[in-house]
């Protein structure tokens, strides 16, 4: 038999109804139905997710860890998503906790491709940690958006991404907004010589999603902002194995917050699919992740696991520069620090927030 | 000012607290930036979310009503469930409860090509509710799930669809096992004159998609099975348009139960995007809908709505034959009701039971 994934649900309930409800998951992400009325052996043997442990984790809540079959998944990611989380995603106390996968499983998806290391190189390669911004508010028109990106970039910043409502609307079509902001940096960069890295987002279906990178390398860039929970992670798989000189971001659009750990979310099945660098909100801002989700989740996204390439951790959310030397602290040198919003407040002192914002992580002394 | 889209959120807290959420959620829907900072007459005017109204549903529980300009969606449904929810999902007491749309962006959408009208036609075209079972287990070869899809038929079914987590595995890869089953479903309509409707469930990628409908319909099908949340809405809305003659049925897998209000996911946002019938998980199964749920659910799948096709109700998830009286006085005639592990368990019975269910819903009288 292939060795088997390891899956691991946290439900609420006694130690007693958490066995049932062990067997219960077991069966609802294998065969969904009753193995009793299954015949052919070589499904029940194989096919047939199995209970392989039920820790407490407190009176009412239990960790069960299931075995299932890697053949259920073959090398599809959206197939990795419904057989891990698909109908167990409907029963509202039950959380996708943890998941570890057969070896022949992560070399099928085969992770990132260009990583912490590769978004270094594209982004700058100092061994500090990186800063970056949006380009917003949605309703700009490209040009607008191009100038907001060169005062970025006149400030020193290494990323300015798209915001993730940017899309391809009338008011800033995608290729006319990338047209515009690739030569607004080119321009900031001949003058000045800092390059600025701009990353825009794709949407769309598969194909959209595709003609607008094709757009994107045209105009000379080589990393892109995708939302996998939206695009659908076996599109995103496509368009990683369509595009390897391509580095992608991911955005947390619509991944909601409380069934899917974010652990397991950002850190593992992105990062499995071959996503670079994760944006998630920061503890402390508009959202609701704690403390120890961040680093818990920036430790999965960038710590040795099963020989992939590590992922850029990338905190956001109503972050301030105020806070850069404290989230330094917590994150280390390999992140990047993405302010919107505070930077875009600054007005006409855009150049000068920004400036100060590099400044502070420049000089930020590492505890390593 | 074109007119704008109408979200409803429900947040948890007091009047007070509702007050600034409903504030905080209309800018993060839509420009996700301080409005303070925007200088531009156009985005403050027309992009910026408003807040229309606050109602009160208990002392701890607020709808808040934010309008939301249809340009930020364009025609892109993944754009769509941005806008509406992308990173609100990311609060975990925030519910996306409603939403209504301007008449242009639901022209732009379209809505299901054939509903429930064009289902009928498709698996038969009397005035009762349809009946419907799924091929598993997961891990049989094409020719068992053939033989067990003739069983079915034998039985005198309307529908058999794939189960959910089959997809183009080794064991059992899509093009083998549709050519069987069509080919077994064939061979006992030429016995019995019975035709029992095959909907193959299709997956991966869009170009993944796009292949396997090619392969359904060069065997004669006219209907799928998509997973709209791990296809990606814009993958299945692009699909609706690339095959005008398919009818598309959504399975609810990654849907979640929590945050997205099933009316809402099922009756508005799937309907929008063109799907014909939605397998949603019934009350009193093995998920955790109530029954005012799922009227909910069914009245606006196939409740009048913007004169966009009504949506055929395919309640399922752990439902049995002797509930189908209960269930058709429940939901009446306009349903198809999806009965799969039930019916396995027969095992060597299963044409006697499949037989004893289609009976059942032919014999009930409906209280119209």
């Amino acid at each position: 038999m292939a060795s088997r994934l390891t899956v691991v649900y946290r439900v609420r309930g006694s130690a007693a109804s958490a066995a049932e409800r062990a067997e219960a998951l077991a069966v609802e992400q294998s065969v969904e139905m009753p193995v009793s009325a299954i015949a052919d052996a070589y499904v029940r043997e194989q096919i047939v997710g199995r209970v392989l442990g039920i820790d407490q984790v407190d009176d009412e809540v239990h960790d069960v860890r299931i075995g299932l079959a890697p053949e259920t998944i073959g090398d599809d990611a959206g197939q990795l998503f419904n057989m891990l989380f698909g109908n167990s995603s409907l029963l509202d106390d039950v959380v996708l906790q943890d998941v570890d996968l057969p070896d022949d499983l992560v070399r099928a998806f085969g992770g990132p491709r260009h990583g912490i290391d590769g978004l270094r190189r594209r982004i700058g390669g100092r061994r500090r940690a990186l800063t970056g911004s949006a380009l917003k508010p949605q309703g700009l028109p490209p040009d607008d958006l191009a100038r907001l990106a060169a005062r970025f970039a006149q400030g020193g910043i290494d990323v300015v991404k798209d915001d993730h409502g940017l899309a391809d609307q009338a008011y800033s079509p995608f290729a006319a907004r990338i047209t515009a902001v690739a030569a607004a940096l080119r321009d900031v960069a001949d003058r000045t010589g800092h390059r600025t890295c701009y990353v825009p987002s794709v949407s769309g279906d598969l194909d959209r999603c595709s003609r607008q990178i094709d757009l994107a390398r045209g105009e000379g860039l080589d990393t892109v902002m995708v939302a996998p929970m939206i695009a659908g992670p076996a599109n995103v798989q496509a368009l990683v194995r369509r595009y390897p000189d391509i580095a992608f971001i991911a955005h947390p659009t619509l991944a909601g917050a409380a069934r899917l750990a974010p652990l397991v979310l950002y850190g593992r099945l992105f990062r499995l699919i071959g996503i670079d660098g994760v944006i998630f909100p920061n503890h402390g801002g508009r959202f609701g992740y704690s403390a120890d989700t961040c680093r818990a989740l920036a430790d999965a996204a960038r710590g040795p696991w099963r020989d992939l390439a590590p992922v850029l951790p990338i905190p956001a959310g109503g972050m301030t520069p105020d806070r850069a030397g404290e989230m330094l602290d917590f994150y280390g040198r390999d992140v990047l620090l993405l302010i919107g919003g505070a930077l875009l407040r600054a007005g006409d002192r855009l150049i000068d927030a920004t400036a100060a914002f590099v400044r502070a992580v420049d000089a930020h002394t590492y505890g390593d």
